[in-house]
């Protein structure tokens, strides 16, 4: 079924406030999540709002949080979350470094003890509507062994990397595991195979079973060693940065995504090269890309971003798409049940 | 062979000295790449060495050129590289960068017309010694297709992110590529096979053979579809925050690896948290890294930038092991000859 953006906007809003969330927050958390789906990142909006919303009656996100400054110097500050929604925490922290970047050409923000973000380019994107590049991780439970490990220690720490482009945004959201947490979920909730191995099953064997995949939490690293080291050094910046927990310690005190530390860097381009020449520039590279020979007659090649306003200007016209299954137990929150 | 660090510096050293190098960058290349050999990053330390005489001679690049600084604004800069020598360039804008972190908490260089920096981790590595964070990349001459295309369009971009740790940095540095182009130089010196395939050969099949795979240039992304949008994202960066060149203008105006585009950002941990504090998160998550259980027993798990500590003793104690074709080639360069 597909249901209009301003209706599930609506019913997770509804759903938020009779938790208790201040109507901002609610309000945040709301759109951006509808927008996810909206823009074809099912995994990270509809789909993912249920177990936000037992994360909130778990007593695990306290929906009164909001960051909170510890640390300030010049283009760097550090913030707590409070155990707040991962939503507003994020944008909150991602403006506060466009303001730093407004101000120096640069602005970093730390922030620990927040949730779940749900989406990276949530906060690229945001960047880019203001002329700004952005590059923003997060660092999540473990979920994957570190290479040539079996017992998973490592998030799979997704990162977002975003240039804006006024013909469309350069816009990268990466998880460090070959294939995200969302993904896996999608794949079973479709019950699909994986397009190829996305890791060990219990008899240690490569396969393409989300189902086992989420069972044994073996998943390979995007590129092997070198996904695993990327993971390892998010993971070292973001808790480091932020004097928050690292994938290890939020394994131990919460043995799920909670209370994760972020890392938000803008750059305010101008500052640097005229919006028209850092366009033509990106204009070039994209240009090229899609110049490319397709590996099948007729394939096709994408730049990073393209399908997203593909798939908004669809979902627009026709409505979002939603699990009729998902979208009940959604709609039964908003009546109270839980 | 083996041969004691300070021997290889002199022979660099006096071979760039007799094309007309000023002495300090002579001194910072030669130091650098020998370095690069000596912590067992062969393909970028010595056994480049020779490939880069020959785009000193072929007129690539001047070895008078210094960076110039074009844009100017609080904690961000740009330069132009006067297509200089790549690790003078490469190592002025770190610093550059790391003084700007100094006085802002963070700093950002973006460096275009300079040439290749050869071991991005160099420039981490060297953030580190002075206890602050780096995240530095390079575009490169296109050499691997962008995801479900057959023609070379992309960098393998590599970059480097590095966070100082009293008992041993954590330090990324990673190709956008599965194997870098100098993992398939080594292989290809070493007459061996890649672990597994890194790309197409003539055929269009999956090998592990790094001479086809020179000669394709249909290299596998790092995590196929992911190392591909990384890749064009860093490409994005580097290349309109300098106002320098994409892979693409890389490939139409040198059709080699020269006039590349490099970003250098540095963060001055301090400013956001104690370095002891910042010290025991990077160990905790590094220790618990170390307590993964092998995948075999007896098998060994390490954090990134560990081997080259323990590499570095073993070459410092028994000298750099050099291949004795390519020593013998860079003697005669000493001698004079090209």
């Amino acid at each position: 079924m597909r249901v209009p953006f301003a209706e599930v906007q609506r019913v997770l809003k509804e759903a938020l406030m009779r938790r208790g969330c201040p109507e901002d927050v609610a309000e945040q958390t709301a759109r951006e999540m509808t927008n996810n789906s909206l823009e074809g990142v099912y995994t990270h909006g509809i789909n993912r709002f249920y177990s936000l919303i037992k994360g909130i009656d778990g007593g695990f996100i306290n929906v009164h949080g909001r960051p909170v400054l510890v640390e300030r110097f010049a283009a760097v500050e550090r913030y707590d979350g409070q155990m707040g929604l991962g939503v507003p925490n994020a944008l909150f922290c991602l403006d506060r470094a466009l303001e730093l970047a407004r101000e120096y050409g640069i602005g970093l923000v730390a922030l620990r003890n927040t949730n779940h973000w749900m989406r990276g380019a949530t906060y690229g994107l945001r960047a880019c509507e203001q002329g700004m590049a952005a590059i923003c991780w997060t660092n999540t439970v473990p979920n994957m062994p570190t290479w040539g490990a079996v017992d998973p220690r490592l998030g799979n720490n997704p990162i977002t990397l975003a240039f804006p482009r006024p013909q469309g945004h350069v816009v990268v959201d990466v998880a460090m595991t070959q294939f995200s947490y969302g993904a896996l979920e999608l794949a079973k909730l479709e019950a699909r195979q994986l397009p190829m191995p996305g890791g060990y099953d219990e008899q240690g064997e490569l396969t393409t079973d989300p189902v086992q995949l989420m069972r044994t939490l073996r998943l390979l690293p995007m590129g092997y060693w070198k996904g695993a080291a990327l993971s390892i050094i998010l993971d070292v910046f973001a808790a480091a940065l932020s004097d928050g927990n690292s994938a290890g310690e939020i394994s131990k005190k919460f043995n799920n995504n909670f209370g994760v530390s972020q890392v938000f860097i803008a750059i305010d381009v101008a500052r640097l090269v005229s919006p028209e020449r850092a366009a033509e520039i990106a204009d070039q590279v994209v240009e090229d890309v899609l110049g490319s020979q397709p590996v099948e007659e007729g394939g096709r090649v994408v730049y990073p971003g393209q399908r997203r306003l593909e798939v908004r200007a669809e979902n627009l016209k026709l409505g979002i798409p939603v699990n009729e299954r998902v979208w009940s137990k959604i709609l039964s929150l908003g009546e109270g049940g839980a």
